[in-house]
Parts: C-alpha cells; structure tokens; sequence
C-alpha cells in the first residue's frame, strides 16, 4: 500500500438524519462549516463530495477554492444518484430512458469535473439501482441496461476511474450491485481498465465476506480503487467509527491493504448520528493507525508458517503478543 | 378473535423519507389530505397517530372531527419518542432527568387524549431508547430507569392500556425493549394489568422469531394488545406489504390470531417509500382477507391431527389443499 | 427452460445427522434401498450421486446396474471433497501439496465416471475450502490455488460440465467460493466453457440474494449449469422442502427459470432430519409442479407492464390472480 | 463476581463431528483421555459432563473418581435431550406422553447425579424441543407442555439449580426457549428460586443481543446462573474460541460478569472441530484473563463519566487506553 492519507466524507459533518428523525439529529450547516470543522481533525487531508451537491459546475471552482484555503484535497468526486426522488425506482438501470439518460449525464459530468479538480477517481454507487419486492423489475433487462450504462460512461471518459460501490440493500431491499463478486463480475467483463471497485468495509461486513479476503480478491486483478471504511453489527450498514466492533477482522483487512498494490485515499465513509463527527473521524484515524502500527510489526514469515497449517488459534496468539 | 376492524397508521400516506431522500419520496400534504385517501382504501376504519404531531392538546378537537367526519375511529394514539433530536440517547430512559422527565410527561398526556379522543390504547414504542456502541451505556441503570418510567406512566391512567411495542434495532443499533420475551418479562413484572404487548410482524420476524407463536406465547398471558401487520425480508423492518415474502408465516400468523382473545384493531405499519399507499393498504388488506378465508377453512382437527405426529409436511399439504 | 426431469440425491434418504444426533436421524441402508424408496416418488427419475461413494471405479457398473433397472439417469456425479477428515483444512486450495493433488486427482476420476455413466456433469462444490478464523489463511495463496486447481480439472476433461457450487459457510465459517457473483467470476476468468455454475437455492436466499436474479444473470453469461431446489429461513442451509417457506420468491425462481435456456434437472437437494423422505420430494415435486403450472398462466406482457413502472404491487396483485 | 474458576465441557476433546463429517474431525476416545488432555490447560479446574453419558447411575461412582484423581470439579451435570433420535421431535413439551415422561425422568435423575456428585447445577439445554416447519406443531400446547415440565422437574429436587440455556435455533430451525426474554420470563413465572438462566455467550450474539447487556437484567433479578463462553460470526452458533471474532463485547461482556454476582463457573463452550482442544481452551483462558486484566484496570466512575453523557467514543478512547 501507498496510500495518499485519510481522507472523509463531507456528509460525516452533516445533519445524519434517518427515517425516525428527519430533520437530523445535528442541524445543518454550510459546507464551508464542514470543512472548517473537518481540518480540525488530525491527519485529515482529503475529503470525498458528491456531485451536484455540493459540486456542481457552477459551484466548482468556489469548492476548489475552499479545498485549496485548507490544503484539503478531493479525494473522490462521487455522482449522487439516490437523494433525488427522479430515481426512486433507478437511475443507470431504470427502464424509463429519460431518468436513465439523466443518470448517466450526471454520471459523465461526474467524470469530467473529478478531472477538472484533480481528483483521479469517481465513486459509483447507484444506491436506487435494484428493487424491493418480488417481481417487481425484469432482472434480464436490469443487467442490459446496466451494463450498457457503465460501458458507456466509462468510455467517455478514461482518464478518470470509475470505482463500483456494492452495496447488499439499503435504500432499497435489494441492490443490484450486491456483493463484491458481481461488482468485480462486472468491473471484468466491462473491459475496461479504468472501472474498478470500492470496498466499503462495512458493506463486506453486511454481505457476511471476510474483507480481508476481499482485499486480496480485488489486488489480485488490480480492480482495487476506492476504500470507504467504518464498522457496523453484520446486519444492516451501520456506518459506525472504524473498530469499535470488530477488531480482528479490521486488523486483517488493514494488513492485506498493507501489502497489496493499493494507491487511493484510505476514506471514512462513517455516519455519526448522534455523536461529534469531529470526534468519530479522529478515534477512526487513532484506530486505523493502532492497527497500522500492529501490522508494521507482524512479522510475515512468522504469521504465514501458522497458515500454512491453519493453525488460526497459533496465529491469533502470535497476533495477540505484537498488540 | 373478535377484531375491531382494519386501520393504518396516517404515517402510510407521508413523505416516507429515509437518509439517503432525506426530503421523502413523495411530497408532504396536510393530514385531511391523508385522511381523505385512507378513507379511499375498502375497510379500512381505523387510524394510528401520534402525539404530539398530528394529535396534541391543541389540535385534538379538530382531529376529532377530521375522524369523524370520515366516519374513522382513532385506533390508537402512539407517543412519538423518537422524531425529535432531543430524544437522540433516549427518553424514558435517558440519563438525563430532564428529558426523562419530558418523556414521561409526553406518555401521561397521550394516555389522556386517547382515552378523550376514544383509543383505549397507546402504543409505546421508545425507539430511542437503546444504544450504538458497546460501553455507550450503563444497563444497569438503563434497565432501572425503564422500569421506573413504566410503572410511573401504566399507573398513571390505568384506564388506558399501554402496550409496549418490541424492535430489535433502528434507529438504535441496539433497542432496550428488543425482543417479545423482553416486552412479555416486562409487562409481567411491573404488575399493572394495562401493560401489555405489541407485535409488530415485521419486527418479530426481524427478530427471527416465529411470529405466530408469539400470539400463541401472549395470547397465554393476555397480553396480546396491539398488533402491527407488514412484511420484510427478515434483516431489517423493511415495513412492506402485508404477504408479499412469507406467505406461509403470515398464514400460520392469521391462524394463530383468529383463534386468540385478541379484540383489538389489525393495523397496518407500512412505509411504501415508492408505492401508492392507497394501494399499498389495499394489498395489504386483500391479502389478510385472502388467509382469513384460508383460516377459516382449515379444519383445527385435522391440522391438530398432523401436529400430533409433528407431520409439517402432511399439516402444509393439508393446508395447499385449502388455498 | 427444458429440463431433464426431477432429480435428487441420494442422500435424502440417508440417516440425515447433525452435530448433536450424530449417529443420525433414521438408520443407514445400503443404497439400493434408498434407491427403492427413491422410485416411490412420483416424477422423480434423476439422482445424484457423489464419488468416491458410493460410486468409485469398482462400484460403478453396480451403480449402473442399479440405476438402469430402476429407470433411473445419473443426474450427477458429485465428487465429495468435505466428508473425509483429510480435507478438513481445504482440498483444492490446501496448502499441503500431497492433499490438494488428492483431492484434483478425486475431481478428474469424478469427470471421467460421470462421463461413463452418462451423466454430462460433476457438481464441485468444495465445502472444505475456506476458513473459520480471521488470520487462518493466506487469501492470496488461496485464490491462486483454487484458480489453478479449477483449470487443471476442467481442461482435464472438456467434455464434461463442471459446475461450481457456491455457498456462504458451512462446514467452514466462511467458504471461499461463497456467492454467485464470485462463481460467475471464477467460471469466467478460467476462460473454459465446460466450467458453470450451480445454483442451490437456499445457498441463495442464505447470501440474501435475489434467486431469480442470480438465474437471470447466469443464464444471460450461459453459466447456469446446475440447479438444487430446497428452502430455508435465510440464515442457515436448512434444506427444507421446496417451497415451504418462500413462497413468492420460489414462484419469481421459477418464473426466470421457466424462460431461461436452462436444459439440466430440476434437482432436490434436501436435508429431511425428521421427515420422511419420500413424502419430503414428493411434496417438493408437488410443490415445483404447482408454482410451474401458475407460471404457464402469467402472461409476460402484462407483467412486464407493471414491470416497467416498477408497479411492484399491481404485478403481484395480478400474480394473485392467477394462482 | 466471585467464579469459581474456569470449566470446559468434555466434548471440547472429542471427535466435534458435523453433518457433513460425520465421523468427525478427530478419533473418538475414552473419556479418560480427554481428562488427561484437558488437566493440561493451564487454570482449567472443572468440568461440564452429560447425563446418561458419559455420566449416569452406574458410571458415576468411576466419574467421580476420575474427577478426584485429577483435581477436578464437576461444573454441572447436564442432561442430554437432544442427542438421542427418540427426541427428535422434542423431549420436554413432546406432544407423546411417553417420550416426554423419558425426557421429565432423565431431568430428575441428572439432578439427583448433580447433587450427589457435589454439582449444584443441572444445565437444561433442551434442543429438541422446537419445530422446523411453520404449521409444524401446536405452539399453545408447546408452551403449556413445557412449562409444565419445567415445574414438575424444578420443583422435583429444590436443593439443584435448573438453569434453562436459552438458543435461537440448531437442531431444530426455531428453539422454543429462543431468546434471553423468554428464558427469563420462564423462570420468573415458574415462581421456583432454583430455575435461572444459562447465558451461552455465542447463542447470545446469534439472537443479535448485547451479551453484557443480558448479564445485567439477568443479574438484577438474580436469575444467571451458567455462563457458557465462546465466539462466533453472528449467524450461527460457531462456538469458536472465545474472544477471537468479538473483542469489544466480549470485554463488555466481562466488565459486566466482574461487577455481577455471578459466583459460578467460567465455563468453555467450544467445539474446535479442526483445532487441538487444548491450545483451543488455553487461547480461550488466555484471552479471558487479558480481558479481566483490563477490567480490573477500568476506572468505573471514569467510565460512568462517559456513559452519563452516552458518549461512546469517549468511552471506548479510555478503553482503548487501558489495554
């Protein structure tokens, strides 16, 4: 790993509001706000924003602006495609070409103003891309029309990566980029070098995957782009403060990104409802770091001569005597 | 059973946001403008709301007339511990006296206006109350507190039931009042015959209880109170459509009640985020229509017969037989 | 679809243990009895088989015998990588070169029975491989063996199909070919049209997947290889009988089945613990064959139409209507 | 708490066999054996053993002897209801009077045996008793047969503790004493002071609970009275070393047992089907004690500072810095 910093999302200083309270549980501010609240975060040196709010063409270069004020940088420009009601039912994938036409516009200009504010990298998440009930899309069509679209807008633009976020479910019961196999299924067979995939920790968590495992299935053929991290209790995207629930599956993740060929922002991803978000990305840092520092010191050819037999209960004893 | 009819809860025919469409799915209206379409839905003659929005002090004579003129009853008027950030780490049992105190008064003052508006129930669901992360609380205390509250609250109008209605999370990672054995242990052990149980279908089999032996399970101890009919996908209260996934559950769910002492309202807690709730309500209701027609003609001897013998296979045969 | 025919294995009449009954359920039989159990229900004319038992090289043409005077077709040959304690840390992706050659060379006999025996493919699923702790593996190591392992069986014998059974856990905590979307990408990286996948569909519904999705995605990839019919509640392998408790989602499997160009068997793979057998796929056939005959009446075009409003709600109305 | 020492189940060193592996991962031995091996962890003092085997009437003066010879203490005897096929359909609340009248006389032999081989506790674990398929069983009479049961066995021999082991599901698809609540109301309606609560710590993370957060009503109403300690991955019971999946809640877990007036046994619960039993229980041992050495080391009114305010990640910081 080579990795650029932390980085965090925007939102993670927002309002975090959920169906139960709508308006927030923290009220809402402007971004500039956000950012002055985020520099006060140790480490924190990129910030992941969504098109078209709060960049859009418009808006851009007072953001480039606020982001240089700072020494921030865009660690990610990510296209919103589930905050507009228009995309209720879908977006890249829904059947009514003229909301598909507009997702994948968005999409494109997604793409080109990453590149306009140097950003290698938009995340794709099409979190309004899949269904809830039984029967209720084609699921042939599903897949033509989203491959046709990530074809489509990946080609448009190759300078700038295209990173695929699966997700299990959440907003709807079921998304169509569901678990990290199809994501890196599609990613594959799109044929092309610059779609990828995002790994959101808790995500992985939430489809019952080792992350870890993950990381290495990824690096492996070089479709790791994007890491959005965080916790959660396994059943729902709880989008937590990094290691507060698990800690030995995040110790493993943080070590296969160690030694694998990872180059992007290692990104919180986390949604603090209820508590200081200045607070939950510093003890999210503290601990990735923590873990960084165990695994600085695990020594390979030791921890490999346990698995090569399996013996896990060796292993986790080694790993225990080195934190 | 001897039910009161159907209602809904007036929340079916809002925004029903979530966090990623924070502003909702559908636009907000005023609550004559819900009730005018409840009213459009066959059978449906009952109605679920809250205090302090859209029933207080205040307004609770022109709902009463709103219901009236509609020819609807007031099925229960639910105190509304949530919405409001204030009660962001808890009500009844926060630490804090105040927005305790608060919180109890809120649970007086709707047993009072259910009982002048004709509910002879208030549903109590603290979803608040709970926690995120491991060490956020102390249970000790949390556990002294609830029963405190409710003791303090049941025994304060004892001509109004209240009926404690379980989830096992959301908004909390973690609610207090998670399970039906919890809700049942505490209704038993404040000792006030007007507390009673709730059974959300959605959030039993979230739970992954077997719903229908929960009535069973209440029904023993009289207190089966409240009933909340929907569906889900088993991980999250997904608040569906009454039998679109488990058909067979819901089944078994109707049959249980229709031979239970429950005489209360079969209300409908859904949350159609992108249907017509007009529709939404009149599945719902169709398909609980549908298995009462079943229910009432299976034959409890010949089922009981298969029972006996735990024969699953020759009871589900049976039943097949009668759909 | 254009199936061959109802087929299950032969393990359902098995004595069916668990960890806790270990000497099983029912007593063993020699399989010629389980066979004879096996012709006593209604439609079934498949079975699937595992070598090395009870089929190997000296049992095959007793097997052979068997089948033919009972009218039945090898649905399958399944190599069993799990039951021997050998494996019990990987078999195709072991670490220990004696063992994972032991367990190709098993695979490779299996590919050249099943062609003698007129079976045109072997199941894999490679239960034993994956891992029950964090840390215990190499992932990397891992893939690369199970990547190899894959090409070397499949290229050995191109005229037999390979089909690769996914599944989420057990007997490890997590198996490392655990979701469709990690089998399509497997089948498609080796790069060889004898390799498939198979869809089993309680391993389905366990990664909380969309069964009839995962139908719609490899069939359109021409990957769908393999089908074992069963049911579950999600969290476990429960391997119930079919349709016992899914039913919309059994029906949608069905549907997307029905008008796939699916050309194997419609293969059982149940687990009865307490249950008769042949009532167990009796009542499974019963059930597939019910759900097929509502499928035959739903009119596509006017499902579709819902389908493109996402009108999940009049789509299942209308499914309603027809059963 | 006041323990008295730590105690594993002899079943750790035997064969852990699984539905696929029949004959399990290792070669039986003679209980002997597993004495000789399991004196050899370090801090293990007791023992959790069955009834009839390995213990019953004839074997326990030889048991007892075993025991004496090695220093050993007998945990508990438990009474096996699950492994003989004759229960398959359930023991306590078998609708046949005959087997249930076998189940009732073994429960009241293994309290006898407890008593007189110096156990004060019988552990109830009755894992048969449950249902498999909706429609299955009669849930009414479930509960009228069990509770019965429970009475008649409890109050049989007042001078044994009876503590009902609660577990969401396995063997069967759903448990009759599934969850914390209900086992909890059990005890409590039965009115008889010696029935409790056994807390396995995985069955309590599978039925998604706050395991520390069960210690704590379970303790203030003085009704826990067996610990069963293990790990797993949520969904299943793994019964995996303990803490190796769950650091934080385990050590929440054992804050919440060190301030309890637990004075029982820490007893193991693993079944390490691939791994040596006793580096399995000497890692389970270790990882508890660096547990209760942070505990020891935790500042509760710092800790109860944090927790007024339900700041979490204030309280985890501290945490933090005292392992």
């Amino acid at each position: 790993m080579n990795s650029k910093g932390f980085a965090t999302g925007i939102w993670t200083f927002g309002p975090c509001p959920d169906r139960f309270c709508v308006e927030g549980y923290k009220p809402p501010r402007r971004m500039e706000e956000y950012l002055d609240d985020l520099v006060k975060v140790k480490d924190l040196t990129g910030v992941m924003m969504h098109y078209p709010d709060p960049v859009d063409e418009q808006k851009a270069e007072a953001v480039r602006r606020a982001l240089e004020e700072r020494n921030l940088a865009l660690a990610s420009l990510d296209v919103d495609l589930f905050s507009n009601p228009q995309f209720a039912r879908g977006s890249l994938m829904s059947p009514q070409p003229k909301i598909r036409k507009k997702a994948i516009e968005m999409t494109k200009r997604s793409l080109d103003l990453a590149e306009q504010l140097g950003s290698e990298v938009v995340n794709l998440w099409p979190g309004q891309d899949g269904f809830d009930y039984p029967f209720q899309i084609d699921y042939r069509e599903q897949w033509d029309l989203l491959l046709d679209a990530l074809e489509e807008v990946a080609s448009y633009n190759p300078r700038v990566k295209l990173s695929l976020e699966y997700k299990l479910r959440e907003p709807r019961t079921h998304s169509t980029i569901a678990t990290s196999g199809v994501a890196l299924f599609l990613s594959q067979i799109v044929q092309l070098p610059n779609v990828g995939v995002t790994i959101d920790l808790g995500h992985s968590l939430n489809c019952k995957e080792s992350p870890a495992n993950v990381v290495a299935l990824l690096d492996k053929f070089k479709k790791l782009f994007v890491l959005h991290l965080n916790d959660n209790f396994r059943d729902w995207d709880d989008d937590m403060v990094v290691g507060t629930v698990h800690f030995w599956e995040t110790l493993e993740f943080i070590y296969y990104l160690y030694h694998s060929d990872y180059q992007g922002w290692l990104g919180l991803d986390i949604f603090p409802y209820r508590e200081d978000p200045i607070l939950a990305c510093s003890l999210s840092i503290e601990n990735i770091k923590w873990l960084l520092e165990v695994v600085a010191k695990i020594d390979s050819q030791t921890l490999r001569s346990f698995q090569k037999e399996g013996n896990a209960l060796e292993a986790l004893r080694y790993l225990k005597s080195q934190i």
